[in-house]
């Protein structure tokens, strides 16, 4: 598949690492190590490939820091890339190919008695583009090491469990890739907001989640979450692009619009789960939205990151390889 | 992402229908019209895109005969094309546009209220490149409307139920391509060949297949059925490409040379299966393997075949649009 050099992965990484070479310098080296030692492709960093325009690295520029003021934030901005957005494109095609090699391991991992998973946590209000990320970022991996699950109005089987019951269930088997479109993060969003529960209630979920996500990273999975943040005027734009296109009304629902009336209720509890749920296990990171190239690269990088900090090799044959090149040969 | 043809969706679709017209012709004028009107775009028949080189349709040319001899298949074959590597490989890309954009109506359809799904199974042995149509056909696609599931040994948990319990488990939601790696099936492949069961307890397995497959089609999903067929040369080869690469131990196990000294076995197995169970709501489709190019443009010609039998149009409003666009002004 010549034409889609992001879905290209360690199956044919001899050749894709070619092409990465020609257009993209560094990388091709790392992938090139994996193929001839077992564990030793990321022990040499690779050099910088000329696309790459972090000036600041995502993770610590759009990681949340306690108290930072929500409201101040420029959803238009692209904090940390000194790039434009054709180059932004270039590199997340590059970091695309990383993406997927490093999603490979993981599921080889998983595959050979591992215990490590990811878990991409999407969190944003209408509009803000999570769809989008599920489309082009994780798009880029192989379906096969998805466990993608949208969380939306508990259905009559999933409002007689505990809130956390569905979140469990969906939770990334090892080996996998994780993606939550919401999650129980709402339980202290439009729980709160459409006073589902009582305050008294509702805010006992602040230390249930962390307690919970410390669980879940301490069974082997990085958690990686994050919000989209839109403009309100953004959000209206698009809106009216539902209501513009045909093929778009089904994205629409008339509550969209009682959500928007309720802009600052939600900014107060983004603001409040953002400061009492980042924790070291589990961090927030916060993606201005407005510029869609910028929240779909920020968010490839961060996940690129995650799958990175496992620091996967291919996982060793546990047969003996002349052996079994012997019984084949014989066949 | 200019870089990944197969991926733009209708999200893009303008932008993508423009770049199609460039290279495919026929195509653009097609995905216009669903932006414009809805249940409007199937309507008049595309002109067949001049890289369309089908000289017979691959349902039609793929769809299993009864009676039909499986071991004179020639697993090197492209049955139905008429064009090269090339060809193959522009056309599944054309068709990718094509497939993502039916898959997102299925979506829509699924959040709209609709019944249907669409159920692709693919069997074959190992090698025979299961885990590459999932990577190269069905990740052409949105995986927010993917549900995928390999089927391995049973876990404790699956066998203290009915075989069936597992596969019922992972059907697809309404709305959703569901994509089973391995399948039901295998109570009539391994379960026979390694002699798991009885013959009398296996053998009617076949019946029950039809019944559940039957029920299933009958509740809204568009069952598609594909077996890979790869020659034994070529598998040796693969395999010895997993023995040879460190990056493929993973993908290798002892127990692929037990199945491959049984193969005259799996042969007449497969066989059995093929003619007991291709049902009209349940069809086979056996797919020539040693080219992985034409087995995913086959599996894609099909899978894009099911997508538009369906015949879905974007969903009507349920809502007043005009209302709506006035809330959302006074916003």
């Amino acid at each position: 598949m010549a034409k889609k050099p992001g879905r290209s992965t360690g199956k044919h990484a001899g050749k894709s690492a070619g092409k990465a070479a020609g257009k993209n310098g560094g990388k091709a080296a790392v992938k090139n190590d994996g193929k001839t030692a077992v564990n030793s492709a990321r022990k040499s960093a690779p050099p910088p490939g000329p696309a790459d325009r972090w000036e600041t690295p995502a993770a610590d520029v759009l990681r949340w820091v306690r108290g930072t003021d929500l409201s101040a934030l420029d959803q238009a901005g692209t904090p940390g890339w000194a790039g434009d957005r054709a180059d932004g494109e270039k590199l997340m095609a590059a970091r695309g190919e990383e993406l997927a090699d490093l999603q490979e391991r993981l599921f080889a991992h998983g595959r050979t008695g591992g215990d490590r998973s990811v878990l991409l946590v999407l969190q944003g209000l209408d509009t803000s583009g999570k769809g989008g990320i599920v489309r082009h970022v994780v798009g880029m991996v192989d379906p096969q090491g998805v466990m993608h699950r949208g969380f939306g109005v508990p259905t009559p089987e999933e409002q007689q469990h505990d809130y956390l019951w569905r979140i469990r269930n969906a939770l990334p088997r090892p080996g996998y890739l994780g993606v939550f479109d919401r999650s129980h993060h709402e339980q202290v969003l439009v729980v709160r907001v459409d006073r589902l529960e009582p305050v008294r209630v509702w805010r006992k979920h602040f230390a249930e989640l962390n307690a919970f996500e410390a669980e879940v990273a301490a069974s082997g999975t990085v958690i990686v979450k994050v919000t989209l943040v839109v403009s309100p005027d953004e959000q209206k734009k698009r809106l009216a692009k539902r209501l513009e296109r045909p093929d778009k009304h089904w994205k629409y629902n008339p509550s969209d619009i009682d959500v928007r009336l309720k802009l600052p209720e939600y900014l107060a509890a983004y603001q409040e789960m953002l400061d009492r749920t980042s924790t070291k296990e589990a961090p927030w990171y916060v993606v201005p939205a407005d510029r869609k190239w910028y929240a779909r690269l920020a968010v490839t990088e961060l996940l690129t990151d995650a799958l990175r900090s496992l620091d996967l090799g291919w996982p060793p044959a546990d047969f003996d390889v002349a052996a079994e090149k012997a019984r084949l040969a014989a066949t």
